[in-house]
């Protein structure tokens, strides 16, 4: 690639390395970013410095936060005693974006996966289990319905029941616009076994 | 977004004003952004700015590069009485993977398109005109095989054919490995009428 400059050349393999981005759109990306006003780029270059030097897990949660606790754990006015047991942040979001949810959030930052040789271990399970006090209630587990996120819910509740604190998980069913004839089996029956008295 | 850190939605706004970057992408790349190494992420925030610092046009060509003039124009082995005038560097890197092109190139930096008022003053044509002197023998129009591109290779042509310097196009054909039976009906007569003896 050194039809381009060096420079460009440098810029484009180090784009290239991020997630989603191939080689096409790295180009793409840094023919755009020498175009850009000089100023805007050294807003980037410092906010991806700042981001990353700044950003670090809530004491609490395990969300991404820029303090020592994130405003959801500082906030007097969430339900403390219901957790949330989420596998990102992005799924903490997810939830944060319905506005419903007053309880708190735990961020596991990952599921269990035999697979890809993630175990219990290696994911905030034991930072969950000291948050459980006598002050907790309930423990929502909100992890992906994928066969990862299914074993995870499934470790943590039997992890949790000998303490006594209710275990719940999210329900699985029809998504709300879903057509049924477009909808998998298994979610069919996971809907029909779910079914509430109206 | 303030389910996220001050610092992130900082971060996922600046990514998410970059060419196809939309939120959801800027999202998963400012997560990976915080999980990289911080010395990784600092020599990216490096090479951002020295690229947009120190890449500029080549005197000549203007395409992009880190000097005064490019390698291919300060190339004493390069044939300097051919110009390929091309759109981009992208496509001058286009030809110069080939290999096997040996004249110096002239870059625009778009093309004519009255649709969006980009006229012959918007793109660098005053400058290819500057350096037809004496020496330039032939000037290959390799825009693209675009509206655009067209209007453009028309308009150099007439410009140029005054000064009695030879002025090419690019073939228009069928794509080496292409099958006629996908190829539009413009492209098979465009390379009917270019047909060659063997």
């Amino acid at each position: 690639m050194n039809y381009f400059s060096g420079h460009m050349s440098e810029l484009i393999e180090q784009l290239a390395t991020l997630p989603g981005i191939g080689s096409k759109t790295a180009q793409r990306l840094a023919f755009h970013i020498v175009s850009l006003p000089e100023e805007k780029v050294e807003k980037l270059s410092k906010t991806l410095v700042e981001t990353r030097k700044n950003v670090r897990y809530c004491a609490e949660c395990f969300t991404l936060t820029d303090s020592e606790r994130c405003p959801i754990c500082s906030d007097a006015k969430r339900d403390h005693s219901t957790i949330m047991v989420v596998e990102t942040t992005r799924d903490l979001a997810a939830y944060e974006r319905t506005g419903k949810y007053d309880g708190v959030y735990h961020v596991l930052h990952g599921a269990i996966s035999p697979m890809l040789g993630i175990g219990p271990d290696d994911i905030r399970l034991k930072e969950l289990m000291q948050r459980l006090n006598g002050d907790v209630q309930e423990v929502i587990i909100a992890t992906n319905s994928t066969l990862e996120g299914e074993t995870t819910a499934m470790y943590i509740s039997r992890l949790i029941r000998p303490t006594g604190i209710r275990v719940t998980r999210i329900a699985n069913g029809v998504p709300v616009g879903g057509d049924l004839e477009n909808i998998d089996e298994v979610t069919l029956l996971r809907a029909l076994e779910g079914r509430t008295t109206l």
